[in-house]
């Protein structure tokens, strides 16, 4: 409903997914001539997601596609008529049916980015009425890419880089396209793999999945399979039939196991036979439709040795409720002494796979030192960001013709930073001089934890200043304002990077965007360069964002003056 | 990307929106020979989000347009070959490619139904393969409707009828039909209009909007209107220089306030006469972009007085930071001597409009007797859900060829009910004997908090029972199971009302789908019926839901079987 296609098929987000009162001040800007002045505006986030210290940017392609695409339709201008007041001059609506984004500029992150509050995601500039209609939009396909980029980064440092992580949450989402763009930027943001088989066909991500309770207990044990028969992996020799073996597998494991062959429920065993004959190069077991110990694993182990026997080898078990570290655990030590029994001593590395609602802890649990667990299936919890389901990013106005604006609101956090800007991303070197001591500066409490040791290449700051400033250098030292401080500071940054790219000029695509995979691996490698004390996920020590003297004296001529 | 359009040119979600173990299990089935068993999901919940003890349904005309429109596209079929083994039988790819819902029907509760835990949301009958590859989709669409509706009906219910809520939370959704979604489903749910203009163009939301702060500090005070002149509200007599007669306004104003005339900022002030020029009769004015108490409310009176001298009355105010409750006091109180003051008595009734991140709790602040808020905008805490972001429903196997399917698992809150099923929803009427006198069972100790006090034709119970029993009738005596309980109890209803009607028979409409706001009609009726302490929203008491004796054994049967 909320997307069309555009001219390369690709689906967009339709321009009325915006709030009405777009639109009621783009009327506004019109009657006072200034629809087509030129503005400025800083998509951002004021504080970093999920209590944290970064997140990582994402949905640039969908922004730039949207805005590419961007053109009022008639009945898109005839709904807005219906909704504006009746006197409305008409020429408003056709100014409103020319709009195109041929004007528009984007400055932006590269997907995959880490970004800390203030700094902007997005500058989009261009005629005020136009930009302003852009708003929603745009904070809407930033926003949730953005926080599921985040909160699957957050998931892959508690996972460690070993445990293989997949996406599962489609069921889960916020609507379709909320369990489509989880699937990329969890992806995105660390994770292996999804379920999600579309994420898969149209932009690439690895998919996986194997079956679920319902395929097993659809299963009695009475059905005949149409073609039992199934030949050795290596195709020389005759094929088995393959319901026969498990049979014959199912007694000698019983035996070993101490349990009654009749304990094993026949219709998980049909479906696991049936399962195998479809795959028989990938055959994976869900264990718990009845019962693990005395169901699903005897059950397992009979079609696994049987398939063993012609050269095949199971790929995996999967568990989806009970203590899944503790059962893994047993199963692993159950697949040794099996493997061993019977001579198959692959059997003791099959992969473990778990799943049911994991959250952070669970999976810090999961993950812990001598886990047998090897694949984490994650659903809500990547998805639907439960810890906090919303980024809060904002889009505010910066300048209009050139001159800074400001807004200042009865809550001084919600201000914002005037003047159109220019970012840097300071590092250091190891032997610098920690920040600290280069630093009057007392009244946070935790800053010298975050200075005292040094990383090579690390980041120390990130820098705003206005966009006319000369940007800064290597090596030089340079007087910047911290948040909260009363005085300026002195930082020498080993390297400095600009952060902002220009993606979009006056509506023509500048800077290519790179891959999912290439900004897939930015996001990891800019995430090695966060110090460890950023990186932790409880209560981080405060990465800083500097802002430059011209900008901090901008900030306080014209707070003054809004405030008189 | 997930979406595509159906041959009526609306907006369904493609099929391959779909976990990956979808296919490979249809794969399974097809192997098996059992791809075109009859089979019979069931979607339902087993807890109501929030902590509550209701939710409203809703998603259903998705759902079934979606069915409608299944087809897999050769480029679908394509893709699930190259993640499919590469010896797959071309059959099954053929098998495939012919699929479409002309065998499938469709059951449901009616949308904006009240649902409870177990009671199924959907029953979805027709070809096994065909079935299981439709539980993705099924789930994405209903749940997060249901979820939103759900969360929009509690926050009815806290603001109380008189409050008019606003859904304006696009920009926070998780992602662009997250967004709509919400539009539609939080209307449904009992909230009275939506920011989301694309909501109000293709579903009929009433949507409203005004302005932002961008719009605010877009002016300086420096800007000439193109056209300062507007004529009187009734047209009789000339037209007057509008930013001339606020200037003189703004003087006596600032007298009667004892402020000085230089403290409100000129360009909030330019930047309210340019919205009073487009919108004379629709005046609203944003208070907080700078001060409210020295600038946006002076700056407010200012121009809705010059344009009460004209005939027109202002529409609003809002308020987007810092003690909303307390500012609408204080705002009311000068409004009342303003106008007093002015002889302009209507001023002391313009509607007080909030926001800022307003949740259940604040609302109820908000609500609070003798308030003077009118109009409450929520965003995030209506569409993200924040208290628990997914509704967790599911889609289970009850039935293949007729015979039921149970799953045992390792957590018996796990387990499904068994067998294809029919649902009632059982009445009193005044002067019934409370049910817990009947009931021979004292192991739920607030049971007899919900049925001491009996309510006019409110809800007492759902059954569910098999779908082969007869139906239970009204004035019957009847033995059913509640949860938890070791015996039966008799219940004997006023009303007997079935609950699930045939939407969809044999791939085609039967009963039609209401209108959208037949269905937030029907939410609301349907919630007025529910007794106060179903309605709690902290620790509600449980509602009921009972199942018959047959179904009742029928579980005990096949757990028996099943745990052997």
């Amino acid at each position: 409903m909320e997307m069309e296609l555009d001219d390369q098929g690709h689906m967009v987000v339709r321009p009325l997914l915006t709030d009405l009162y777009q639109a009621t001040m783009g009327l506004g800007y019109w009657r006072a001539g200034r629809a087509c002045e030129e503005a400025e505006f800083e998509l951002f986030f004021r504080h970093c997601p999920f209590g944290g210290s970064f997140a990582l940017t994402a949905g640039l392609q969908d922004c730039i596609r949207f805005l590419r695409a961007f053109r009022l339709r008639d009945a898109d201008v005839q709904f807005l008529a219906s909704v504006l007041p009746p006197d409305t001059d008409p020429a408003f609506f056709e100014h409103l049916r020319a709009l195109d984004c041929s004007r528009v500029s984007v400055r932006a992150l590269p997907e995959g980015s880490l970004a800390f509050p203030g700094v902007p995601l997005l500058q989009v500039s261009g005629p005020l009425l136009l930009v302003q209609l852009l708003e929603t939009p745009l904070l809407c396909l930033v926003s949730y890419a953005s926080l599921v980029a985040t909160n699957a980064a957050r998931l892959r440092l508690i996972a460690g880089p070993d445990k293989r992580l997949l996406e599962m949450g489609l069921r889960r989402a916020q609507g379709p396209d909320g369990g489509f763009t989880a699937s990329i930027y969890s992806y995105l943001g660390g994770f292996d793999s999804s379920s999600n088989t579309l994420a898969g066909q149209l932009r690439g991500v690895p998919v996986a999945g194997t079956l679920a309770h319902s395929f097993i207990t659809s299963f009695l044990g009475s059905e005949v399979p149409p073609d039992p028969m199934l030949a050795p992996a290596s195709s020389e020799g005759p094929a088995v039939d393959l319901p026969a073996s498990v049979n014959l597998w199912l007694k000698r494991v019983c035996i070993y196991l101490g349990l009654e062959e009749r304990e094993p429920h026949p219709g998980e065993r049909a479906a696991f036979v049936a399962y195998a004959l479809a795959f028989p190069r990938a055959f994976q077991g869900l264990l718990d439709s009845y019962s693990v110990r005395r169901s699903g694993l005897p059950n397992f182990l009979a079609v696994a040795l049987a398939l063993g026997e012609l050269g095949y080898r199971a790929v995996g078990v999967r568990l989806d409720s009970g203590d899944l570290l503790q059962q893994a655990k047993e199963i692993r030590g159950i697949f040794r002494t099996v493997g061993a029994e019977f001579q198959m001593p692959w059997l003791e590395f099959v992969p473990i796979a778990v799943s049911n609602n994991i959250d952070e802890k669970e999976l810090a649990r999961l993950a812990q030192k001598g886990s047998e667990v090897n694949v984490i299936g994650i659903g809500t919890n990547v998805v639907t960001c439960p810890k906090q389901p919303s980024m809060g990013c904002v889009y505010k106005l910066v300048s209009v013709g050139g001159q800074p604006r400001i807004k200042l609101t009865e809550e001084s956090q919600k201000r914002i930073l005037p003047g159109s800007k220019a970012a840097f991303r300071f590092l250091d070197s190891e032997g610098d001089f920690p920040l600290c001591l280069l630093c009057p500066f007392s009244s946070l409490q935790s800053f010298s934890d975050v200075f005292l040791a040094s990383y090579t290449g690390s980041l120390l700051l990130d820098l705003l200043q206005l966009a006319e400033e000369p940007p800064p250098k290597a090596g030089q030292e340079l007087r910047v304002w911290l948040q909260g401080a009363q005085e300026p500071c002195t930082v020498k940054p080993a390297q400095v990077e600009p952060l902002l790219r220009l993606y979009l000029q006056q509506g023509q695509p500048y800077e290519p965007l790179p891959s999912l995979e290439e900004s897939r691996a930015f996001a990891q490698q800019s995430l090695s360069r966060l110090r460890p004390a950023h990186k932790q996920l409880q209560n981080p020590a405060v990465y800083q964002v500097a802002l430059s003297e011209k900008l901090r004296a901008l900030v306080d001529s014209l707070s003054a003056r809004g405030a008189l």
